[in-house]
């Protein structure tokens, strides 16, 4: 069987495990630490970025990015209404900018130093720069939540799903993200309500089970996380 | 006639410039200075990453990813041996790695800390953060060019072109970072003989010609960046 190699608190990750499923596909999930930066995972992935997929036949395939869009080519092309990028080449754009804002954006501004601050740091050692969160970067990436919320309600307000009609890429970014802040009790959902109606469409669905079950060591989720009526 | 926001000095810019001349598109430029962030730029591309593409409908396509898969769909696919990415989804694969490799990782560990630190600092205001380099960044940035020069003679030592037989966004791609740092003199070609072979192909390509001919202000290129034969 094919293999992942992820991290739970990994939006990329998590973004690639809801497509396979989304897809109805079966892989091996084995859990990488991203500050380790093991010799062998290197080997797989020079960039050190998670996910990495391996195929039965020992080929990888590294990054959302290029998975996202081989499960597309090898796959999403023959499900029809199920796909989860357009056929318009300008809507298909606009699947990937909202993709590419929630993985790398989003990502930057909020989710990776608040995953850092918060939950890598008490798993590291102090050698690997584990510790006390640093207050002044979680006060930086908290003031950001508040815009990128704001721009998800924007656009849960404009459209049914995030990029238009259907569900795609962009939902599963998005959802990625935000159900690892929600996780971490970051999201004030009480500002955000046509977003808070999105984020329980998105984790309502099956693909979003397994995440929701899952728990990081020495960080309990907040009270809500694994509701669906939130 | 379609319009390109972009920076001479953004790897991203460059990149995209190069596919629309390989491909024979006319766009008129317009130059954007990118720690600017003005209002009218964030309203076509709120992530504030270039290059922008405003087509002639006033439909924008934000960024080198977007862009490079649109231009694929688009007209890549009509190209036959001159298309920039493979027919293969794992060759296409491939193709997407390396460019992610230099526009997000190179470009992180090394150009874009040189180009901050030497030419934006130079046109930016004291209140804008301008100013001469900080030395630390300097140092950790050109140490990361030796490693990534190494992967670069690397590739270009095992493949005809970077990402297998035939160019590809990845030589572009690279091309771009590689054009930059070139710009700059960061990059001791002593070190790297078979890169410097490659490279010398894909500079003379003509799509590199426009590149080669503009200076930053107050920076002067190395003596040889326009150099065919270096």
């Amino acid at each position: 069987m094919p293999t992942l190699f992820h991290s739970p608190m990994s939006t990329a990750s998590r973004f690639v495990r809801l497509i396979l499923t989304e897809y109805g596909f079966h892989a091996d999930l084995v859990e990488e630490q991203p500050w380790e930066k093991r010799r062998e995972f290197l080997a797989l992935n020079p960039a050190g970025t998670l996910p990495v997929y391996l195929d039965d036949n020992m080929r990888s395939l590294c990054g959302p990015y290029v998975l996202a869009e081989f499960l597309d080519e090898t796959h999403g092309v023959l499900k029809r209404d199920r796909r989860l990028l357009a056929e318009d080449p300008f809507q298909r754009a606009e699947i990937r900018r909202l993709t590419e804002w929630f993985l790398q954006k989003m990502e930057t501004d909020v989710t990776r130093p608040l995953v850092r601050e918060r939950a890598y740091k008490l798993q590291m050692s102090t050698a690997q720069g584990g510790g006390p969160p640093d207050s002044k970067l979680l006060r930086t990436a908290r003031s950001n939540v508040h815009q990128h919320m704001k721009y998800l309600e924007w656009l849960a307000g404009s459209r049914t799903w995030l990029a238009g009609d259907r569900l795609s890429y962009a939902d599963l970014a998005a959802g990625a993200s935000v159900s690892i802040l929600d996780y971490l009790g970051e999201i004030n959902w009480l500002e955000a309500p046509i977003a808070k109606e999105w984020y329980q469409r998105v984790k309502s669905r099956p693909s979003f089970r397994p995440l929701l079950a899952e728990r990081v060591p020495r960080l309990a989720p907040s009270s809500h996380y694994a509701d669906l009526d939130f």
